[in-house]
């Protein structure tokens, strides 16, 4: 199984991105037994972050893709069940586009769904003691548009899975921050890890209680 | 314009809903010029809840549906931007349905986006001195489940916008929570009235910057 | 009984101050019988707004003291415990003192309690359906200034009770903030109601069970 | 410098504590020159606690006590400022006393303050990337009551400092419980390390701004 991390480039004015360590960190163990694993890290912006992401795909085929981003003030692991066709931009890319009230691809559908076995991992965390939950949205910015475009460039191939991770504030860029939840690389570099080995031995996701109310 | 509001009964252990409370208490109203309303109380049940505002909205011909859900614990006015295919039920409906990983309709897109002008009442609300957002997930439970059946009933009519908002918990229901936030019944009638002349008003949404990060 | 009301002028860039809306309306109603009440509005001066109640309390000598000021962010009227002997000031005053790690008063002791009947009064809102909590630090500002000031100063009389109460933003304030709980001033005027029926019903507080762990 | 940590037992239906593993395994490190330590778990007692506490001080006369806690759901390191004089229990302890509205001390004042220098304290965590805040409340529980029993303790000595840390829960605990913070026990570590060392360092407190405005 061949596995393609993605992280991010520094934005929002920090200077780090806790997904670019983690994926990083990640690369430099040895995988398990099957799986290969490489990191790419991206920049901060809507087009060249998906563009970037799409030639590496194409060129290298993994079966596996998973996209990490920075939820800066989320406490835990957040699994992101879907993508929404919506550039919404709080902040300027990293290029300096701020688009608003777009869609990401025009004749692209509403929305699309993670295509990982979420569940199967939020249980195989919370057995190792990591907190994770599933995320109903992963905002209007770069991150859910790099999902987007992930998912609707695996849709057209048969055999690749993907989906998008988001991770807390290190505890580094957290300690500048009034009342921000953190967790340390270590953790997510373990957590990484499990949802790799999840996806190798769940090819269908598992039955479990969850949602939320609103 | 004939406008129709739905709210819910009561679930999750509450005796009363501030969504039925609150669209009754608009249509007690004089509606401004050119607007006729009503309202309907709809059960918390996965598929009843739509059928009966599809029967209404099939009678009644309206012009605008503004669904009305209860979101306890969210201190404002949200404006949901979404609906997902899912049914993702954490407690079971109050026909006693508890459905997991289920699409609401087997053959419909993964997502309907709402057609009000959201932005407009964002701006129209905040001028009005009312706290809202626009909001990325309707969570996975009967509201978000209503609203994908709105948007997917009215995709299929020409004239007829529709959207889901969901209201803070009374001062009354909050006070037996720790740390609840609330809204009086009377900002919420008041901030329903807005929409409902923001709607008149706006054929097409206003340009505005907005988005959350993650 | 004669009740003093205290409300603060805006600060923090703020253009109104929900505690002085609040004691000014409640004087316009007609009291309870037996009550005479009056609203004095204070600066956001840690000295100044001391110096000005202890006059008005010299002089017009009630039997109840609540001061009352704004917690932005906090979703409930909050019942403050206890006022502790320091000036940690994280902006200037209204009059642009900053004062940082000094005692109040510097012969004074650590903390006062607060003379109020704490638990009947949340006991009261509750049931009145108002959200309400008794928190047990009021900060580090003006507000517990005034606090710590105003018991100390009522230590040395024998029949005057007092305390401070704080309360959220109004809807208008949290309208331009986001995610920002807020209260109506007509919920806080009737929490202030009940508090003073408390007072005088209670001349010594209830038992029952409350307290933090952390 | 001899420093005495101390850690509980776990409690609120916990099979962990926080503060007993980190005391545990800090005290597993070799000390800084200078310094001796050792390590106390203590029962989650109101009164057991302090008197084993108060024991171990006679016996070994420790320079610096430092008491650490769970404080389930804060995201970072706190330094509490102050402990009242306030028995006020939402759980009873592990001895199944459930104290309210009483005083620790009859005859003791209303509060103490840490004797830590806590500011500089602050500045060298986040010096080091570490989260951490002042905290003006270290709540009614067993907590406070360990904490301003110390500090009465230690009021009758001359030359032995001491205070109250608050910690997150490990992200073992937070897994299992929804939206809740964590910090690894690796980073409470170097956390009580740099503490240690902050105290060596600083006999007196540095200025700097702090403190909440409500």
């Amino acid at each position: 199984m061949k596995v393609l991390f993605t992280g991010f480039e520094p934005f929002g004015g920090e200077s780090t991105n806790p997904s670019a360590v983690a994926v990083e960190q990640i690369c430099l163990l040895p995988p398990p037994t099957g799986v290969q694993w490489q990191a790419l890290i991206l920049p901060v912006e809507f087009r060249r972050s998906a563009t970037l992401m799409q030639s590496c795909i194409s060129s290298w085929q993994p079966d596996l893709v998973l996209c990490i981003g920075q939820a800066g003030g989320r406490p835990q692991i957040s699994l992101e069940q879907v993508a929404i066709n919506l550039l919404e931009a709080r902040i300027p890319d990293n290029s300096g586009w701020q688009p608003s009230g777009e869609p990401i691809i025009a004749t692209g559908p509403a929305a699309y769904f993670s295509t990982l076995p979420l569940k199967a991992i939020r249980q195989q965390l919370q057995h190792n003691g990591i907190p994770v939950n599933i995320s109903y949205t992963a905002g209007t910015y770069v991150c859910n548009a790099l999902m987007y475009q992930l998912l609707h460039h695996l849709s057209a191939m048969s055999s690749c899975r993907g989906g998008f991770i988001h991770i807390p504030y290190t505890p580094e860029q957290a300690a500048g921050k009034p009342d921000a939840a953190s967790m340390s690389v270590a953790v997510v570099v373990q957590a990484l890890l499990e949802i790799v080995r999840c996806c190798q031995q769940y090819s269908e996701d598992i039955a479990a209680v969850g949602g939320t109310l609103d």
